[in-house]
């Protein structure tokens, strides 16, 4: 090959990113060759960082850096947990703004085909952290699939002893989308959970 | 954002590559929060390289590593130089092990709109150059759009005095193209570009 060492060293990394292949590899990586110095220089001082300060928060999984959990040892979060497969997950919840609660990362989800089973999800600490928070509504947040589903009933079994309110995600047309494209199986789903919308007391509050 | 410090500025800098968003730099940068160390080391020492060790050939201006140009330094070369616009754009060509000169990066397309000129491009070597590898055809591989056009037209009148055979890069139907989906203007320069299939004196050799 042809391409300076350096260059082909950094194509093969690129290479390991999802959904990137030889051709997207090359793109970045030429695009990179004309990043400035400083540029080049934070991020490799950035990765560098990952590994020794980046980890996991021992209370509810989430990433956390300097040891110190934004969420866990923050005391004036409502008494809710929302539990979410992947630390990854929490971003995008984060986001929308309506939760304010604690997290819980299970850290995959129930897959008979892949073999990752009850012994694999952090759940050692959960009723313990039900207790500690004096958490009033568990609401689940998983994956739209089967493996979200099958774990999503098993953590409903789990906790039904504690009487803590147990809630999942709804399942209907995201905003924006048109009937015309929805699945069946989708479109099922919005007529089951259809609501009134004359009926004030369901009044959808986080 | 209540992304850990170190994630923040991984995607940040990672929105810098092309066609990357928000959305999938952070997907990146999750993925390369679950890398092992040594691949997230290896990006790392990588890119702290690419500042120090990648440069540009003063010679042809392809991208060289500890100061030696693959090209510049092979005496066996045969005695055809391609002009290209970058230096990434040598890469490709390589791949298809049919060209087996030398190269020149211009650096650039002449490009009015965006005021790049003449004096812009890598072109004071040029000439010397032709002399010093005894050049026999000058092979000009530009883009197939106007500024490539443009770029080649003023290439062919710089150079038509020293009397070195000028060739640019046929325009065709690119292979497994059906003619259904092609654009007229590719097409016209298809039939343009026409070649004898009984003539075996046109063999399409390099």
């Amino acid at each position: 090959m042809y391409y300076p060492k350096t260059v082909c060293q950094i194509i093969e990394l690129l290479k390991k990113l999802p959904g990137v292949g030889k051709k997207t590899a090359e793109r970045y990586a030429f695009k990179i060759l004309q990043w400035k110095e400083n540029d080049l220089n934070a991020l490799a001082f950035a990765l560098n960082q990952l590994a020794s300060q980046v980890s996991c928060c021992q209370e509810c999984g989430c990433y956390i850096e300097e040891n110190r959990c934004y969420f866990c040892q923050n005391e004036t979060l409502a008494p809710k947990l929302c539990i979410v497969a992947f630390g990854k997950d929490i971003y995008p919840i984060c986001q929308t703004h309506v939760f304010k609660g604690y997290y819980h990362v299970l850290g995959g989800l129930l897959s008979p085909l892949e073999g990752t089973g009850i012994e694999d999800l952090r759940i050692s600490n959960l009723k313990s952290r039900l207790e500690k928070r004096k958490i009033e509504e568990v609401i689940l947040a998983l994956d739209s699939t089967l493996n979200g589903d099958a774990t999503a009933l098993f953590l409903t079994k789990e906790l039904s002893a504690t009487g803590i309110k147990i809630t999942k995600l709804a399942s209907g047309l995201p905003l924006g989308c048109s009937l015309e494209f929805i699945d069946e199986g989708t479109l099922s789903q919005a007529f089951s959970g259809r609501f009134d919308l004359f009926s004030p007391s369901i009044q959808r509050e986080i």
